[in-house]
């Protein structure tokens, strides 16, 4: 395995991440480093699923780093004082879900990882779709770290620059369910709630289950979601 | 105090950060956030200084986050197993001490809890001159992060973009010393070594001593650091 097929993957182990990681290695034939980011949620579960998923899909590495979001405050994600939205699609704007510079940090830290194993590219599954209006997950946004990505490493300055690639991002959630099983991808075990309980079981009323709910639907496929 | 004069100051305790905090609350009139992180450095006594210099320098609030750099590798400030440069101004290119996308990680952090604050700006003393080689200390690289800082938050989104400024980005370690002292910056309190000891005494041998020394004998000033 050549160094520029390697690949570091966010992953969070729900299912954009999963199909990500799939596309990465199943398809593009990567070498996956699977970097997941323990950035105080609420849960624990979806660390946890994260660690097998990885395994299950292939990643040659897992690394779970711990970045204490929480101590920045400004989410319900984070902030346990915060209510989940429920009402249904959220409000319009962006709601209280979004984390400050989530995506900035977690990129940041990819960038790092990247650059130490000398991978040549980023996978991240954002969603410009059906993605509940973050700022973070638009194309401009993944197209301003791309070049930052350039300037930010040796391995820029050098002519070998790590590219951001966000496979999913023109996707609907229909889409990206049929690409993930056409890939051999069982979204029975990926978590997708903002509120998952100890076992993993979704909540089925947050914004991110009803979301989720409705990509299967679309996609008229049997929802394997285990629900509480 | 308006929302408007909020500032994030990325804060290690040394040099550079305290004078950058100095011209930020002391000179323009900020109402300082400092934000310190501890990414698994070789000790721990620049995160004690910081926390009492932030006090010190007038910092509204003061806050610690630690980010597990050292999982991603790459560098010899969080790997025990390489060793610290002590050869003189290091060799030519990009040195051992480089942390794999330090400043990204740091800024996006300072962005995530600038947009929570509603703070407008970010303070970072980078500093292209006397700065390593590092490739996230260049002009390029800040300005890079001021486009994505547009495009990554709500606060951006909205109007109110929140501005990454580096005031020592063009100067002297000599001018750098000089503004702080001016400012009332008292040196001896502020750690630069890469391996200072327990109670925060210097080597006096690697390269951020030798660039800090040096800084004090160009300024025609005593240099006020403790070295063991």
């Amino acid at each position: 395995m050549t160094e520029s097929s390697r690949a570091v993957v966010l992953f969070s182990g729900g299912l954009d991440s999963v199909t990500t990681l799939a596309i990465a290695g199943r398809e593009q034939g990567c070498e996956c480093y699977a970097l997941t980011l323990d950035y105080g949620q609420r849960h624990r579960a979806e660390i946890r699923a994260a660690e097998h998923l990885a395994r299950q899909y292939g990643a040659r590495d897992h690394v779970v780093v711990r970045v204490d979001l929480g101590h920045l405050g400004g989410s319900a994600l984070t902030d346990p004082a915060w209510d989940l939205p429920r009402g249904g699609e959220g409000p319009s704007g962006i709601p209280v879900t979004y984390v400050p510079a989530r995506n900035t940090v977690f990129l940041a830290l990819a960038l790092g990882w990247a650059e130490t194993l000398e991978a040549r590219r980023i996978f991240i599954g954002v969603n410009a779709i059906d993605y509940s209006g973050y700022p973070d997950c638009r194309p401009a946004f993944i197209e301003a770290f791309g070049h930052l990505a350039k300037l930010a490493t040796k391995a820029g300055i050098e002519g070998r620059p790590i590219r951001i690639e966000a496979p999913l991002l023109h996707w609907t959630k229909m889409e990206i369910i049929r690409k993930g099983l056409g890939l051999g991808v069982d979204y029975a075990g990926t978590v997708s709630c903002y509120d998952a309980d100890e076992n993993g079981r979704a909540c089925g009323t947050c914004d991110a289950c009803r979301i989720r709910r409705r990509g299967f639907s679309d996609a008229g496929i049997p929802d394997p979601t285990r629900y509480r």
